[in-house]
């Protein structure tokens, strides 16, 4: 059982910075687990993400955000954030109707590829719910009009805080979502586009693709923001095709990307090894 | 020395058209290398490229054409190409300033990878005539202002018929070629761009790219044609970036992917494997 | 409902060949819905794949193999398969205690992404009962040990035979299959091993892998043949690792490549697409 | 102009290293450029590179690695190399007979991408002499044989070390380096194997490959050591290839990965990226 701490930084660029922070940990006797650091040199921005074993750390748990804070953060006008990893991260799917990435999900999950807790799964649409109840997850319905729309958010709202969510994944959940909501989840909303971004945004991208000719087509996992498909992006793949492939075959091998790339955001997104800044994301 | 002829077809799908052209073959003792053929289901269009051997072959090759069209092609509404290996293909190079995909293709062409000839670079500046010099390849300087674009071109294609050219490639040159000028060679203009189009088309993809803070970069190879970058698409490439690198290292990988993608479409175009309709391509 | 009719062919090479199959076919009213063909030059071997529509063919269902052995196969010493696509493929799966390529298959095949019939799941452990549960598959354990072999094997080819199975895969079945089992599926047993082969044959790839330092791991699907991960390679697929990656690590991702190089495979041959001669494959 | 300097540092893993070097480094003025450590917590070894600005550093150049070590080098145990980017990097290129490695590396070279000196291309044949004549780079020639090997490498070593190269790339060179050789330049001499090693190592991978009936083809850059083909890998890239595609195909398709992951290795060492242990390397 892992007791580790995890600080996520960033901060103008400063001489000094990486000196501060592990000056800290060192003579409070904490041991340094994993550090990575990176400088954004057009922009002088400095990010740094930091791991190390609370065992025999001299500050208590409960008091390393303020005596991080007083004796670094501040000085070095850092934002951060601080994770215990004895703490189980706590994330939320949102589905329709399509079952490869949920299915692909619950079974890193159940076969415990994933250490991670799922309280809970939404869905605009019924048909899904057979799954979650294979897996013993609860499934809620929030059925989305234009009519109902803020009052049906305002209730998955306060059901994602009762369960106490971390952030939430959208598994080819076919609804956008409204920038109030997302105001609640910043850079905590992971989506799944089907192709690389910024190519075909929008509706029906593979129908795009087959339209353009093109030789490549992609996913791309990315955090959500009020621009529709324009938010940071996470990570992406490609799969070739030929012309002998229809629309069809597009969707057919586009899943194998979806379900693998979104994966792979949710991976870095657990572990605390992403951050987003400027519309572009630092993966540690 | 290979002594054989290839026939590129398409036409509106029907029955019997395999049946046809291999009938057409075996009748005058041709015996097929090649056979590759290809139907758009949602559109009901037939392509087919055949490769035989001209040893024996009953029909003298200058009277091919006529005999395939009579017997065949306008039975089946066809429009084709019909190759012999024993010319060899004649391709001409359009430069500007930067050398990468240029030593690239003269060092194919001199090791002998490509069995082809090229008798003439072009460019707009004379940077890259050290190049040809080395390679022993006439080099014609033709600097275009927007005054002197359609006077320059004419005199371009005036030396690009005198020179006998069956297809362009555009290495890299940085200047728009004239409607009228792609005319004169539809679907034979190779174009590299530096981007996984359709995204980033235009200049400076790579600023683009790394604006957007995309994962991957690409590279397109296609033909060109009135729409900017808009033309069929013949190959793509991409490589993986991360956070840690920057314009210039984008710019570095991405030299490696126009190199790579460019002679991917120069192979196959000098073997006549490409057929372009509707903005797409067949690759055989 | 498609109703079509699939040939695959190999013989030695010889002109010809191409315009009697099409000739069979055109004769008799057949329209051909897709036709691949390859010729091995080194070896002088022909290969083919066509399929028809057999709405309007004017040889019986029945009698389409007698035909076409009579006047065309037994001429040019074909080798061929015939299959109907009226019959729904059935297939069986092979599994330990691994539950992600079981899941991934289970998933295509209730969403519908393959057509196709899965009427029994054989494991040597209990573990996956479960999984086979939840989809309503019949699952038979059939424990092995050196003593009773034989024996299981047996029994486990009657049950295959009386459910009339097609093909075998195994999804990460951790038993050796004998070369008496195999001789009953030649080149009809799909197996999932988890490296690029021929790097790392044998136990635990990962960490062979690992130790070597490579870059670069994979997975390899591939016909079970009497020599262990000697057998015709289908399909393969690599991801991309760094030191920062340990052993771990590398399970985690070589799963993503094992779900789907595996079923790249089962979609290969579920549609007749694979031919398989002198430990080669040809992928139409 | 860049005036900084790069530590290498490997050492037993510890508490209180990246503090020890950050304050070595703060309590001089100096500015950390970059900083990227990793730990092999299988094997508790610690490996760190970081990059500083000289401009106000307080210890002078010559004195920098003396009290590095007595200060802080020493008392970890540590192992470390210490290279300032005010010297440029000198590379010799050993030949044969294939062209297509050394035009790519003088490409980059006279490009100006690589910020390098290349004094010196070492051949056992005279024929790509006309090559490093029009990029004016000495070209000596060393015909090898079983019995003036240890003569004629002891003529190199000296010309190597008149040279003051830093390290040697084998770019295609189709001779076996002794291990004596070796011994002059451990972990300083980069070869490039056409295989994804360790799959199909010594004489004709592209052959063996063919034979095997691989989906995939790859390349491997990597540190020569004794043992042949089985030194520590810096980079591997792979191609996929199908069943039409002979050992021609391969050879030509494979010229390109070799390309391209000689100059990814090259890339790395003349920034000093790369460390290598116990047969791995890390790469940072």
């Amino acid at each position: 059982m892992k007791n580790t701490a995890i600080l996520l930084i960033h901060c103008p660029d400063k001489k000094g910075i990486v000196h501060a922070v592990t000056d800290f940990l060192f003579a409070n006797n904490g041991n340094i687990i994993d550090l990575d650091q990176h400088v954004d040199q057009d922009q002088a921005l400095f990010f740094m993400r930091v791991e190390w074993d609370l065992t025999g750390f001299s500050i208590p748990k409960e008091k390393v955000s303020e005596f991080f804070g007083t004796l670094v953060g501040d000085k070095f006008q850092m934002k951060w954030e601080l994770h215990f990893t004895s703490r189980k991260t706590r994330m939320a799917i949102f589905v329709s109707k399509m079952s490869h990435c949920l299915f692909d999900i619950l079974q890193r999950y159940q076969s415990g590829e994933w250490d991670i807790e799922i309280p809970l799964i939404i869905s605009n649409h019924p048909n899904l719910g057979y799954i979650a109840e294979r897996f013993n997850i609860p499934f809620e319905v929030f059925p989305i009009t234009k009519a109902t729309k803020a009052e049906q958010e305002a209730k998955e709202l306060e059901l994602l805080a009762h369960h106490d969510i971390d952030f939430i994944v959208l598994a080819r959940y076919m609804q956008i979502i409204s920038a109030d909501f997302i105001t609640h989840y910043p850079n905590r909303i992971i989506n799944i586009h089907h192709s690389f971004l910024p190519a075909f945004p929008g509706a029906k991208p593979y129908h795009q693709a087959y339209k353009r000719g093109v030789k490549i087509i992609g996913a791309t996992s990315h955090y959500v923001t009020a621009d529709l498909d324009q938010g940071p992006i996470i990570a992406q793949d490609i799969a070739r095709i030929t012309h002998k492939e229809n629309v069809k075959d597009l969707v057919r091998k586009g899943k194998d990307l979806e379900k693998t790339v979104l994966s792979q955001a949710i991976w870095k997104q657990m572990q605390h090894k992403i951050l987003a800044y400027n519309n572009r994301t630092v993966i540690f």
